[in-house]
C-alpha cells in the first residue's frame, strides 16, 4: 500500500468520523474545514496567519490558476506549495465549477467545456485531459475530477449531465499520472435521490482514493441538501475520506460531520470577513458596520481564541470596518477561519472521546438558544453576501 | 530627573548620535523610523507584523482620529495603545499638517484654524489647546505641539506662519498636562535660512524634551532639505532627541543621521507597498507590476532577513500585485517598513561600533553602483505616488 492516502478512520460515532488522511505533506486530521485560497492567496493573509487561524488544509482554485500566471509559470516555480509558501496539503479544484458558472461565456459539449476569460475574453478550453493536467502542474495533494455543475433543480439538464460527470470521471482518472497526487471522484446529481444514489453507485465503483460531493449549496434549501449527503454518505465506500465541495456554515459543518462528511471547503469566512462580518461558533453573525459595537470593549466572542479575539476589541474592528482599513479583512478572516476549524477540531476530539451526540445537542442548544435573543435574531446565520 | 524622556546618548560619530528615549512604553533606541498608523492602524499589519518588520515606535494621526472614531472613543477604550494593540512607544502628530493640507476647506487666524472634515464636511476648529487636548485623549508618549506648514517656498506666508507657529509652540506647552507624554516642538521655516535659524533658536529655547523639524519633504529639493536639516541641528541641543517628520527614503534617513537626526517617519513604505512596489535598501525601488519579475525565483532582497524575503518569489509577489491581492500590500508593507526600521538600526550599530564613516561610504558606494546599471536606472528613489 502507498504510504500516501490511507485514510485511517480513528472513531466514529453513528456515520461520524474522526480520521487522519494521509498526503505527502503531512498527514492531515479529519474532519477538517479548508480555506479558500482562490488565487494561491488566503485573502488577506500571509500562510503564518493562515496557519495560526487553525487552517490545515487550503484549497485554490484551478480556473484562477490557470488564467493567471498561468499553471505553467507555478509548475516552473516549483508548484503550488513553493509558490504560496504552504508547506501543508493543498486541495485544488478541477475548474468546473468556475467554468459553469461563467453562463454565457461558456459552451459545453460531450468532449468539455469551450469558454471565454473573465479577465480579457480570451478564448479557452477545458476538457477532462487539460483539467487533470493543469492539476497536475499546479501539484496539489488532492485534485479533483472535471464535472458538470448544473442548475439543482432542472431534471433533464441533471440527467444529462450526469452521463458527462460520469464519463468525464473516468477520463479524468485515465489522465491523471502523479502518484503524489489523490484524485478525487465527484458525485453530482442535483436534488433528485434516484440521480444522487445513481452518481454514488457509479462514481464509487471507479476506486477514486476519496470522494466529493458536489453541486450543493448552490441554492437549494438546507434540508434538500442534508438529505442528498445522507443518501450520498450511506453508499460511498467507509474507508475514504468524503469531501462536501463548496459548504462551509457552522451549521453545515455540525450537520455535514453528522452525516458522515470528513472535509469541507467555503469562502464564506474569508468573503463575510471582506465585508466587515463576524462567524460565531453559534452560527450567529456580527455585522461590525452596526453602531452598537462602536464602544463595546468585548471580543468578537468571549470564548475564542484566536489572534484576533486575543487582541482586539470589538469597538476596533468597527473603527477599522468603518474606516475601510484592509488590516479589518485580515482580522475577520483570522476569527472566521478560526471559528469554522476550532469547529471541526472540536468535533474530531468529541467523536474520539465517545461524546459526539452529547457535543452536538449542546451545540444545537446554544445555537438556539442565541438565535432566541431578540437582539442576535437579525444576526443567525442566513445568506452569503453578494461576491 | 522624570525615568521617562530622559534621551541617553550612547555615541556619536560627526553629528550623527546613536542613543536611547526612554519613554513610558520602553526605551526606544534611536535613530529610529517610525511606519505610520494613520487611523491607528498601519495599513494592512497586524501589530504583531509590524513588530516583526522591525518597528519599535508608530505613528498615528491625530486629525484622522479626531474625525473617527473620535478621540473620546480612544479614550473610553483604554488609549491608543490599548485600541491599536500596539505596546511600544507610539508618536501622534497635532493634526496641523492634515488640517493645512485640507486647502479650501480650512480658514486659518492667529488663535487657530477653522476646517471641514473630509469625510462629511462637518465644521471642526483646532487651537494648540483643542490639539493638545486630543492628544492628550489619544494617549501616545510622544505628542507634538500645534504648528503652521506654510507652503516652503512662499517667503511673507513662512514669516508670518512663523510667528503663529511660535506662538502656538507656547500655547501647546502650556496647555499640555499628562506627565507620561512627551510634547515636542516643531522648527518651521521654509527653506529660509534666516527663518530656520530663528526658529530653532526660539523653539530650543521653551525647553520641549524633543524637537521635530517640519516643513520639509514637501516640495523643496534635496539639496535645500538637507541644507535646513544641517542648519536646525546645529542649533538644537544635543541631549535631546530630534525628529525630521514625514521623512523616509533610505538616502533620507542616511543623509539625516549623518546630520544628527534621531528619529523618522513615513507613509512611503506602507503606500509604495499598496502600489506594488518594493523599496530596496540602496535606494532602488522594484515595481513589481513589470513583466520582467513575472518568473523571477529570487527573493525581493536577496540579503534582507524579513518574512517576505524569506518567503516568498518576486515571481508570487508579481502575481499577488497583478491580481489586485491584498496580501500584495501586506507582504510588501513588511519588506519596506524592514528595509527603513533595519537601516536605521545599521547605522545606530555602526555609530556604537565607531565606524559610521565607512558604513557610509559603503552604502553610497553601493547606491550609486546600483543606481548606474542600465536596468535598474528606472527603478531610483525619485518621487512618492500620488495618494
Amino acid at each position: 500500500m502507498k504510504p500516501w492516502f490511507r485514510f485511517e478512520v480513528l472513531a466514529t460515532a453513528g456515520k461520524a468520523r474522526a480520521g487522519i488522511f494521509h498526503t505527502p505533506h503531512g498527514p492531515l486530521p479529519t474532519p477538517v474545514f479548508a480555506p479558500v485560497g482562490t488565487r494561491a492567496a488566503v485573502r488577506a493573509l500571509t500562510p503564518a496567519q493562515v496557519r495560526a487561524a487553525g487552517a490545515t488544509l487550503v484549497l485554490a482554485n484551478t480556473y484562477h490558476l490557470y488564467l493567471r500566471p498561468g499553471a505553467d509559470l507555478v509548475a516552473e516555480m516549483g508548484g503550488l506549495h513553493r509558490f504560496m509558501a504552504w508547506d501543508g496539503p493543498i486541495l485544488t479544484d478541477s475548474g468546473g465549477f468556475q467554468v459553469f458558472s461563467l453562463g454565457d461565456l461558456r459552451e459545453v459539449d460531450d468532449d468539455g467545456v469551450t469558454f471565454r476569460s473573465h479577465l480579457d475574453g480570451s478564448l479557452h478550453r477545458f476538457t477532462p485531459e487539460i483539467s487533470i493536467r493543469v492539476q497536475e502542474q499546479l501539484g496539489a495533494d488532492i485534485i479533483m475530477a472535471f464535472d458538470e455543475c448544473p442548475e439543482p433543480y432542472d431534471r433533464a439538464y441533471n440527467e444529462q449531465a450526469l452521463q458527462r460527470t460520469h464519463r468525464w470521471a473516468e477520463r479524468s482518472l485515465r489522465a491523471h499520472t502523479r502518484r503524489d497526487q489523490a484524485l478525487f471522484g465527484i458525485v453530482q446529481g442535483g436534488v433528485f435521490p434516484d440521480l444522487r444514489e445513481q452518481s454514488a453507485r457509479f462514481i464509487a465503483s471507479l476506486g477514486f482514493p476519496g470522494h466529493a460531493i458536489g453541486g450543493l449549496s448552490v441554492g437549494e434549501t438546507k434540508a434538500e441538501m442534508y438529505a442528498m449527503v445522507d443518501l450520498v454518505t450511506d453508499i460511498l465506500p467507509a474507508d475514504k475520506p468524503r469531501y462536501l465541495m463548496g459548504v462551509g456554515t457552522p451549521e453545515d459543518l455540525v450537520e455535514g460531520i453528522r452525516r458522515g462528511i470528513d472535509m469541507f471547503d467555503c469562502v464564506l469566512p474569508t468573503r463575510l470577513a471582506r465585508h466587515g462580518t463576524a462567524m460565531l461558533r453559534d452560527g450567529r453573525r456580527l455585522n461590525l458596520r452596526n453602531a452598537r459595537f462602536a464602544r463595546d470593549p468585548a471580543p468578537l466572542d468571549p470564548q475564542c481564541g484566536c489572534y484576533t479575539c486575543r487582541t482586539f476589541s470589538r469597538a476596533y474592528l468597527r473603527h477599522l470596518v468603518v474606516s475601510k482599513e484592509m488590516l479589518a479583512a485580515s482580522l475577520l478572516s483570522i476569527h472566521n477561519i478560526h471559528t469554522l476549524t476550532q469547529l471541526a477540531r472540536e468535533m474530531r476530539q468529541a467523536i474520539l472521546e465517545g461524546r459526539f451526540e452529547a457535543w452536538v445537542a449542546e451545540w444545537k442548544a446554544q445555537a438556539t438558544a442565541t438565535a432566541s435573543r431578540p437582539t442576535s435574531a437579525e444576526e443567525h446565520d442566513q445568506h452569503a453576501p453578494g461576491p
